[in-house]
Protein backbone atom coordinates (compact mmCIF):
# COMPACT_ATOMS: atom_id res chain seq x y z
CA UNK A 1 0.00 0.00 0.00
CA UNK A 2 1.10 3.83 -1.05
CA UNK A 3 1.71 5.66 1.69
CA UNK A 4 0.80 9.51 1.46
CA UNK A 5 0.07 9.54 -2.32
CA UNK A 6 1.13 13.12 -3.88
CA UNK A 7 -1.55 15.15 -5.53
CA UNK A 8 -1.42 17.46 -8.20
CA UNK A 9 -4.20 19.87 -8.49
CA UNK A 10 -4.62 21.78 -12.22
CA UNK A 11 -6.37 24.77 -11.94
CA UNK A 12 -7.79 27.25 -14.24
CA UNK A 13 -8.72 30.48 -12.48
CA UNK A 14 -10.54 31.40 -9.21
CA UNK A 15 -14.18 31.31 -9.91
CA UNK A 16 -16.93 29.47 -11.20
CA UNK A 17 -17.73 31.80 -14.08
CA UNK A 18 -13.97 32.26 -15.62
CA UNK A 19 -12.21 29.51 -13.79
CA UNK A 20 -11.59 26.64 -11.38
CA UNK A 21 -14.62 26.52 -8.91
CA UNK A 22 -13.64 27.42 -5.58
CA UNK A 23 -16.10 25.28 -3.17
CA UNK A 24 -15.18 21.91 -5.68
CA UNK A 25 -10.87 23.00 -5.81
CA UNK A 26 -11.20 23.81 -1.73
CA UNK A 27 -13.07 20.54 -0.62
CA UNK A 28 -11.11 17.96 -2.81
CA UNK A 29 -7.66 19.75 -1.48
CA UNK A 30 -9.42 19.43 2.14
CA UNK A 31 -10.45 16.03 1.22
CA UNK A 32 -6.97 15.45 0.21
CA UNK A 33 -5.13 16.70 3.25
CA UNK A 34 -7.95 14.89 5.63
CA UNK A 35 -6.42 11.73 4.21
CA UNK A 36 -3.23 12.06 4.88
CA UNK A 37 -1.71 12.97 1.33
CA UNK A 38 -0.34 15.99 -0.04
CA UNK A 39 -1.13 18.28 -3.08
CA UNK A 40 0.60 20.84 -4.85
CA UNK A 41 -1.33 23.12 -7.56
CA UNK A 42 -0.69 24.12 -10.92
CA UNK A 43 -2.24 26.17 -13.59
CA UNK A 44 -1.65 27.20 -17.25
CA UNK A 45 0.43 30.34 -17.44
CA UNK A 46 -2.24 31.95 -19.76
CA UNK A 47 -4.85 34.80 -20.51
CA UNK A 48 -8.17 33.84 -19.11
CA UNK A 49 -10.54 33.82 -22.40
CA UNK A 50 -12.91 36.16 -20.03
CA UNK A 51 -13.20 38.01 -17.26
CA UNK A 52 -17.12 37.52 -15.78
CA UNK A 53 -18.81 39.56 -13.22
CA UNK A 54 -20.10 36.77 -10.60
CA UNK A 55 -22.98 38.58 -9.75
CA UNK A 56 -24.86 39.68 -12.78
CA UNK A 57 -22.87 37.06 -15.63
CA UNK A 58 -21.73 39.67 -17.61
CA UNK A 59 -18.17 40.44 -19.09
CA UNK A 60 -16.08 42.48 -17.89
CA UNK A 61 -13.23 44.56 -19.61
CA UNK A 62 -10.52 43.27 -18.02
CA UNK A 63 -7.67 40.84 -18.89
CA UNK A 64 -6.53 38.08 -16.35
CA UNK A 65 -3.79 35.82 -16.45
CA UNK A 66 -4.83 32.27 -15.02
CA UNK A 67 -1.63 31.42 -13.05
CA UNK A 68 -1.68 34.64 -11.01
CA UNK A 69 -6.00 33.78 -10.03
CA UNK A 70 -4.72 30.49 -9.70
CA UNK A 71 -2.87 31.59 -6.77
CA UNK A 72 -5.70 32.92 -4.67
CA UNK A 73 -7.11 29.67 -4.77
CA UNK A 74 -3.24 27.79 -3.62
CA UNK A 75 -2.58 30.60 -1.13
CA UNK A 76 0.20 31.92 -3.42
CA UNK A 77 1.68 28.19 -3.59
CA UNK A 78 1.01 27.09 -7.38
CA UNK A 79 3.50 26.43 -10.32
CA UNK A 80 3.13 26.84 -13.61
CA UNK A 81 1.70 23.59 -15.51
CA UNK A 82 4.46 22.90 -17.92
CA UNK A 83 6.93 22.21 -14.80
CA UNK A 84 4.56 19.52 -14.08
CA UNK A 85 6.90 16.69 -13.54
CA UNK A 86 4.74 13.27 -13.94
CA UNK A 87 6.94 11.44 -11.94
CA UNK A 88 6.70 13.83 -8.62
CA UNK A 89 2.86 12.78 -8.51
CA UNK A 90 1.16 9.67 -7.84
CA UNK A 91 -2.52 11.74 -8.56
CA UNK A 92 -3.00 14.52 -10.64
CA UNK A 93 -6.68 16.51 -10.19
CA UNK A 94 -8.95 18.59 -12.53
CA UNK A 95 -11.95 20.81 -10.43
CA UNK A 96 -14.51 22.13 -12.70
CA UNK A 97 -15.56 25.43 -13.16
CA UNK A 98 -16.15 26.95 -17.02
CA UNK A 99 -12.45 27.65 -16.45
CA UNK A 100 -11.77 24.16 -17.31
CA UNK A 101 -14.22 24.81 -20.72
CA UNK A 102 -12.78 28.29 -21.67
CA UNK A 103 -9.40 28.63 -20.24
CA UNK A 104 -7.81 24.56 -20.35
CA UNK A 105 -9.89 24.55 -24.05
CA UNK A 106 -12.50 26.39 -26.06
CA UNK A 107 -14.96 23.33 -25.39
CA UNK A 108 -17.66 26.02 -24.41
CA UNK A 109 -17.55 27.68 -27.56
CA UNK A 110 -16.11 24.93 -30.34
CA UNK A 111 -17.65 21.75 -29.01
CA UNK A 112 -15.86 18.45 -29.42
CA UNK A 113 -13.33 20.13 -32.19
CA UNK A 114 -11.77 22.20 -29.16
CA UNK A 115 -8.74 22.83 -28.65
CA UNK A 116 -6.67 22.08 -25.56
CA UNK A 117 -4.06 23.98 -24.05
CA UNK A 118 -0.34 21.92 -24.43
CA UNK A 119 0.29 22.30 -21.13
CA UNK A 120 -2.63 20.94 -20.14
CA UNK A 121 -2.82 17.85 -22.67
CA UNK A 122 0.89 17.04 -21.60
CA UNK A 123 -0.47 16.44 -17.74
CA UNK A 124 -3.11 14.44 -18.79
CA UNK A 125 -1.48 11.96 -21.64
CA UNK A 126 1.58 12.02 -19.43
CA UNK A 127 -0.47 10.98 -16.52
CA UNK A 128 -2.09 8.16 -18.30
CA UNK A 129 0.76 6.73 -20.13
CA UNK A 130 2.58 6.49 -16.33
CA UNK A 131 0.04 5.15 -14.51
CA UNK A 132 -0.76 8.65 -12.41
CA UNK A 133 -4.21 8.04 -11.47
CA UNK A 134 -6.29 11.15 -13.06
CA UNK A 135 -9.91 12.53 -11.26
CA UNK A 136 -11.71 15.52 -12.79
CA UNK A 137 -14.64 16.95 -10.79
CA UNK A 138 -17.67 18.68 -12.65
CA UNK A 139 -17.73 19.43 -16.21
CA UNK A 140 -13.83 19.14 -16.11
CA UNK A 141 -14.27 15.40 -17.23
CA UNK A 142 -14.92 16.92 -20.57
CA UNK A 143 -11.56 17.63 -21.21
CA UNK A 144 -10.42 14.50 -19.80
CA UNK A 145 -12.45 12.71 -22.76
CA UNK A 146 -11.84 15.43 -25.43
CA UNK A 147 -8.00 14.19 -24.76
CA UNK A 148 -8.64 10.62 -23.65
CA UNK A 149 -11.26 10.07 -25.73
CA UNK A 150 -8.81 7.61 -28.11
CA UNK A 151 -8.34 5.38 -25.42
CA UNK A 152 -12.44 5.21 -25.18
CA UNK A 153 -12.20 6.49 -21.47
CA UNK A 154 -15.55 6.30 -19.06
CA UNK A 155 -16.38 9.60 -16.92
CA UNK A 156 -19.38 10.98 -15.97
CA UNK A 157 -20.75 14.66 -15.55
CA UNK A 158 -23.89 13.80 -14.07
CA UNK A 159 -26.34 13.01 -16.39
CA UNK A 160 -26.86 16.18 -18.61
CA UNK A 161 -27.67 14.20 -22.03
CA UNK A 162 -26.20 17.80 -24.21
CA UNK A 163 -22.95 17.20 -22.66
CA UNK A 164 -22.98 13.18 -22.25
CA UNK A 165 -23.35 13.48 -26.14
CA UNK A 166 -20.78 15.72 -26.94
CA UNK A 167 -18.33 13.32 -24.96
CA UNK A 168 -19.58 10.28 -26.78
CA UNK A 169 -18.44 11.98 -29.72
CA UNK A 170 -14.54 12.31 -28.67
CA UNK A 171 -14.90 8.14 -28.61
CA UNK A 172 -15.24 8.60 -24.50
CA UNK A 173 -17.93 6.32 -22.83
CA UNK A 174 -20.19 8.41 -20.61
CA UNK A 175 -21.68 6.97 -17.55
CA UNK A 176 -24.78 8.33 -15.75
CA UNK A 177 -23.90 9.43 -11.80
CA UNK A 178 -25.83 10.50 -8.92
CA UNK A 179 -24.41 13.74 -7.44
CA UNK A 180 -21.94 12.52 -4.72
CA UNK A 181 -21.42 9.31 -6.53
CA UNK A 182 -18.65 8.38 -8.86
CA UNK A 183 -17.44 7.16 -12.39
CA UNK A 184 -14.01 5.01 -11.78
CA UNK A 185 -12.49 3.91 -15.24
CA UNK A 186 -10.16 1.37 -13.42
CA UNK A 187 -7.85 0.55 -16.74
CA UNK A 188 -7.74 4.22 -17.79
CA UNK A 189 -7.08 5.05 -13.97
CA UNK A 190 -9.96 8.08 -14.29
CA UNK A 191 -12.02 9.16 -11.25
CA UNK A 192 -14.73 11.36 -12.00
CA UNK A 193 -17.84 12.70 -10.47
CA UNK A 194 -20.74 15.26 -11.29
CA UNK A 195 -19.96 18.25 -8.12
CA UNK A 196 -21.69 21.41 -9.38
CA UNK A 197 -23.03 19.60 -12.24
CA UNK A 198 -26.05 18.30 -9.99
CA UNK A 199 -24.81 19.89 -6.52
CA UNK A 200 -27.31 22.29 -4.58
CA UNK A 201 -25.28 22.44 -1.53
CA UNK A 202 -21.48 22.81 -0.54
CA UNK A 203 -22.37 19.46 1.60
CA UNK A 204 -22.91 17.61 -1.27
CA UNK A 205 -19.92 18.89 -3.18
CA UNK A 206 -17.48 17.98 0.04
CA UNK A 207 -19.06 14.38 -0.09
CA UNK A 208 -18.62 14.05 -3.70
CA UNK A 209 -15.02 15.39 -3.62
CA UNK A 210 -14.41 13.20 -1.02
CA UNK A 211 -15.64 10.21 -2.47
CA UNK A 212 -13.45 10.65 -5.58
CA UNK A 213 -10.51 11.22 -3.86
CA UNK A 214 -11.06 8.05 -1.67
CA UNK A 215 -11.18 6.45 -4.81
CA UNK A 216 -8.30 7.72 -6.24
CA UNK A 217 -6.30 6.88 -3.17
CA UNK A 218 -7.62 2.98 -4.24
CA UNK A 219 -6.77 2.93 -7.54
CA UNK A 220 -3.02 4.18 -6.59
CA UNK A 221 -2.92 1.67 -4.20
CA UNK A 222 -3.36 -1.33 -6.73
CA UNK B 1 -33.66 24.48 20.78
CA UNK B 2 -33.35 27.07 17.76
CA UNK B 3 -33.84 25.16 14.34
CA UNK B 4 -31.72 25.67 10.88
CA UNK B 5 -30.20 28.99 12.57
CA UNK B 6 -29.56 31.35 10.07
CA UNK B 7 -25.95 32.88 9.42
CA UNK B 8 -24.68 35.62 7.30
CA UNK B 9 -21.23 35.42 6.00
CA UNK B 10 -19.41 39.12 5.57
CA UNK B 11 -16.59 38.76 3.28
CA UNK B 12 -14.14 41.44 1.83
CA UNK B 13 -13.12 39.88 -1.63
CA UNK B 14 -11.66 36.68 -2.76
CA UNK B 15 -8.14 35.90 -2.00
CA UNK B 16 -6.20 35.76 1.44
CA UNK B 17 -3.73 38.78 0.14
CA UNK B 18 -6.17 41.51 -0.48
CA UNK B 19 -9.89 39.98 0.23
CA UNK B 20 -11.75 37.28 2.40
CA UNK B 21 -9.17 33.82 2.68
CA UNK B 22 -10.80 31.34 0.41
CA UNK B 23 -10.55 28.09 2.45
CA UNK B 24 -11.49 29.93 5.53
CA UNK B 25 -14.58 31.29 3.98
CA UNK B 26 -15.36 27.95 2.37
CA UNK B 27 -14.83 25.69 5.58
CA UNK B 28 -17.31 27.99 6.97
CA UNK B 29 -20.01 27.49 5.07
CA UNK B 30 -19.30 24.24 4.87
CA UNK B 31 -19.50 23.39 8.34
CA UNK B 32 -22.78 25.93 8.34
CA UNK B 33 -24.39 23.41 5.64
CA UNK B 34 -23.17 20.32 6.92
CA UNK B 35 -24.80 20.74 10.46
CA UNK B 36 -28.33 21.63 9.00
CA UNK B 37 -27.89 25.95 8.95
CA UNK B 38 -28.43 27.93 6.35
CA UNK B 39 -26.16 30.81 4.71
CA UNK B 40 -26.74 34.10 2.88
CA UNK B 41 -23.46 35.73 2.15
CA UNK B 42 -22.90 39.99 2.38
CA UNK B 43 -20.34 42.29 1.14
CA UNK B 44 -19.89 45.93 1.23
CA UNK B 45 -20.03 47.93 -2.21
CA UNK B 46 -16.80 49.37 -2.20
CA UNK B 47 -13.34 48.87 -4.37
CA UNK B 48 -10.69 46.72 -2.50
CA UNK B 49 -8.06 48.69 -1.08
CA UNK B 50 -5.24 47.26 -3.01
CA UNK B 51 -5.28 44.15 -5.88
CA UNK B 52 -2.20 41.88 -4.95
CA UNK B 53 -0.71 39.18 -7.19
CA UNK B 54 -1.19 36.57 -5.04
CA UNK B 55 2.23 34.74 -6.46
CA UNK B 56 4.88 37.39 -6.12
CA UNK B 57 2.52 39.47 -3.07
CA UNK B 58 3.25 42.50 -5.57
CA UNK B 59 0.49 45.16 -5.85
CA UNK B 60 -1.07 44.71 -9.34
CA UNK B 61 -2.22 48.14 -11.12
CA UNK B 62 -5.92 47.32 -10.96
CA UNK B 63 -8.89 48.21 -9.28
CA UNK B 64 -11.58 45.52 -8.30
CA UNK B 65 -14.67 45.87 -6.09
CA UNK B 66 -15.35 44.12 -2.92
CA UNK B 67 -18.50 42.74 -3.61
CA UNK B 68 -18.13 41.95 -7.35
CA UNK B 69 -14.97 39.67 -6.50
CA UNK B 70 -16.65 38.12 -3.40
CA UNK B 71 -19.32 36.59 -5.23
CA UNK B 72 -16.67 34.49 -6.60
CA UNK B 73 -16.67 32.81 -3.42
CA UNK B 74 -20.80 32.93 -3.18
CA UNK B 75 -21.43 31.76 -6.73
CA UNK B 76 -23.16 34.90 -7.67
CA UNK B 77 -25.55 34.50 -4.18
CA UNK B 78 -24.25 37.62 -2.53
CA UNK B 79 -26.08 41.04 -1.26
CA UNK B 80 -24.41 44.54 -0.49
CA UNK B 81 -23.71 44.27 3.53
CA UNK B 82 -26.26 47.74 3.38
CA UNK B 83 -28.76 45.40 3.06
CA UNK B 84 -28.16 43.60 5.84
CA UNK B 85 -31.49 43.13 8.15
CA UNK B 86 -29.93 41.65 11.56
CA UNK B 87 -33.92 40.96 11.99
CA UNK B 88 -33.24 37.83 9.45
CA UNK B 89 -30.53 36.31 11.10
CA UNK B 90 -29.47 34.27 14.13
CA UNK B 91 -25.63 34.42 13.68
CA UNK B 92 -23.01 36.36 11.58
CA UNK B 93 -19.50 34.98 10.76
CA UNK B 94 -16.31 37.10 9.33
CA UNK B 95 -13.65 35.19 7.76
CA UNK B 96 -10.32 36.43 7.73
CA UNK B 97 -7.52 36.99 5.01
CA UNK B 98 -5.88 41.03 5.02
CA UNK B 99 -9.40 42.56 3.30
CA UNK B 100 -10.60 42.09 7.00
CA UNK B 101 -8.07 44.79 7.82
CA UNK B 102 -7.73 46.76 4.31
CA UNK B 103 -10.89 46.62 2.53
CA UNK B 104 -13.38 46.09 6.28
CA UNK B 105 -11.32 48.45 7.98
CA UNK B 106 -7.49 50.42 7.21
CA UNK B 107 -5.68 48.34 10.61
CA UNK B 108 -3.38 47.31 8.72
CA UNK B 109 -2.04 50.53 8.00
CA UNK B 110 -3.55 52.60 10.79
CA UNK B 111 -3.89 50.18 13.80
CA UNK B 112 -6.02 50.65 16.35
CA UNK B 113 -6.54 54.08 15.04
CA UNK B 114 -8.29 53.07 12.07
CA UNK B 115 -11.30 53.47 10.43
CA UNK B 116 -14.35 51.03 9.73
CA UNK B 117 -16.50 50.91 7.14
CA UNK B 118 -19.90 51.98 7.92
CA UNK B 119 -21.88 49.14 7.01
CA UNK B 120 -19.47 46.55 8.51
CA UNK B 121 -19.64 48.66 11.89
CA UNK B 122 -23.56 48.80 11.89
CA UNK B 123 -23.52 45.02 11.22
CA UNK B 124 -21.54 44.66 14.17
CA UNK B 125 -23.10 46.88 16.27
CA UNK B 126 -26.56 46.15 15.30
CA UNK B 127 -26.16 42.08 15.74
CA UNK B 128 -24.43 42.51 19.29
CA UNK B 129 -27.29 44.93 20.75
CA UNK B 130 -29.75 41.94 18.95
CA UNK B 131 -28.59 39.21 20.33
CA UNK B 132 -27.50 37.50 17.07
CA UNK B 133 -24.14 35.51 17.52
CA UNK B 134 -20.90 37.02 16.13
CA UNK B 135 -17.77 34.61 14.91
CA UNK B 136 -14.66 35.68 13.53
CA UNK B 137 -11.70 34.00 12.32
CA UNK B 138 -7.83 34.52 11.57
CA UNK B 139 -7.23 38.06 11.76
CA UNK B 140 -10.72 39.68 11.76
CA UNK B 141 -11.28 39.00 15.46
CA UNK B 142 -9.88 42.61 15.39
CA UNK B 143 -12.31 44.32 13.24
CA UNK B 144 -14.84 42.89 16.13
CA UNK B 145 -12.56 44.54 19.06
CA UNK B 146 -12.08 47.51 17.36
CA UNK B 147 -15.82 47.72 17.05
CA UNK B 148 -17.25 45.77 20.42
CA UNK B 149 -13.47 47.12 22.68
CA UNK B 150 -16.10 49.70 24.18
CA UNK B 151 -18.25 46.63 26.01
CA UNK B 152 -15.15 44.76 26.54
CA UNK B 153 -15.55 42.08 24.38
CA UNK B 154 -12.86 38.85 24.29
CA UNK B 155 -11.36 37.23 21.63
CA UNK B 156 -8.67 35.45 20.03
CA UNK B 157 -6.35 35.74 16.97
CA UNK B 158 -4.34 32.87 18.18
CA UNK B 159 -1.01 34.16 20.31
CA UNK B 160 0.86 36.76 17.65
CA UNK B 161 2.04 39.21 20.32
CA UNK B 162 1.79 42.22 18.17
CA UNK B 163 -2.02 42.12 17.43
CA UNK B 164 -2.90 41.07 20.88
CA UNK B 165 -1.38 43.90 22.08
CA UNK B 166 -3.38 46.06 19.61
CA UNK B 167 -6.22 44.52 20.28
CA UNK B 168 -5.72 45.23 24.10
CA UNK B 169 -5.52 49.15 23.31
CA UNK B 170 -8.96 49.01 21.91
CA UNK B 171 -10.38 47.88 24.89
CA UNK B 172 -11.01 44.28 23.99
CA UNK B 173 -9.90 41.34 25.82
CA UNK B 174 -7.02 39.20 23.98
CA UNK B 175 -7.05 35.49 24.93
CA UNK B 176 -4.30 33.10 23.65
CA UNK B 177 -5.71 30.21 21.53
CA UNK B 178 -4.25 27.01 19.93
CA UNK B 179 -5.26 26.62 16.13
CA UNK B 180 -8.13 24.88 16.05
CA UNK B 181 -9.38 25.93 19.35
CA UNK B 182 -12.30 28.84 19.98
CA UNK B 183 -12.36 31.95 22.19
CA UNK B 184 -15.98 32.09 23.67
CA UNK B 185 -17.30 35.17 24.77
CA UNK B 186 -21.12 34.33 26.64
CA UNK B 187 -21.80 37.22 27.68
CA UNK B 188 -21.33 39.27 24.26
CA UNK B 189 -21.98 36.36 22.25
CA UNK B 190 -18.77 36.31 20.29
CA UNK B 191 -16.92 33.40 18.78
CA UNK B 192 -13.51 33.47 17.45
CA UNK B 193 -10.75 31.25 15.83
CA UNK B 194 -7.41 31.66 14.54
CA UNK B 195 -7.60 29.64 11.54
CA UNK B 196 -4.63 30.65 9.43
CA UNK B 197 -3.10 33.01 12.13
CA UNK B 198 -1.33 29.56 13.18
CA UNK B 199 -2.86 27.24 10.97
CA UNK B 200 -0.42 25.00 8.27
CA UNK B 201 -3.04 23.32 6.75
CA UNK B 202 -5.99 23.39 5.52
CA UNK B 203 -7.39 20.06 7.54
CA UNK B 204 -6.74 22.50 10.41
CA UNK B 205 -8.83 25.47 9.12
CA UNK B 206 -11.45 23.03 8.92
CA UNK B 207 -11.35 21.70 12.04
CA UNK B 208 -10.96 25.42 13.85
CA UNK B 209 -14.20 26.63 11.30
CA UNK B 210 -16.29 23.51 12.19
CA UNK B 211 -15.18 24.40 16.11
CA UNK B 212 -16.27 27.75 16.25
CA UNK B 213 -19.89 27.13 14.07
CA UNK B 214 -20.64 24.40 16.48
CA UNK B 215 -19.64 26.88 19.45
CA UNK B 216 -21.76 29.77 17.82
CA UNK B 217 -24.88 27.35 18.03
CA UNK B 218 -24.76 26.36 21.18
CA UNK B 219 -24.98 30.27 21.76
CA UNK B 220 -28.04 30.79 19.75
CA UNK B 221 -29.54 27.65 21.55
CA UNK B 222 -29.19 29.57 24.59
Amino acid sequence: MKKNPRFAIVLSGCGRADGSEIHEATCAMLSIDCLGSTYQCFAPNINQAMVVNHITGELMDEERNVLIESARLARGNILPLRDFNVKDFDAIVFPGGLGAVTNWCDFKIAGVNCDVDASVQKAIVDSQKNGVVIGAMCIAPVVIAKVLGNIGVHVTIGNDKNVANAILRTGAIHEDRGVTEVCVDEIRKVVTTPAYMLASSIKEVCEGADNMIKAMIKLIEK
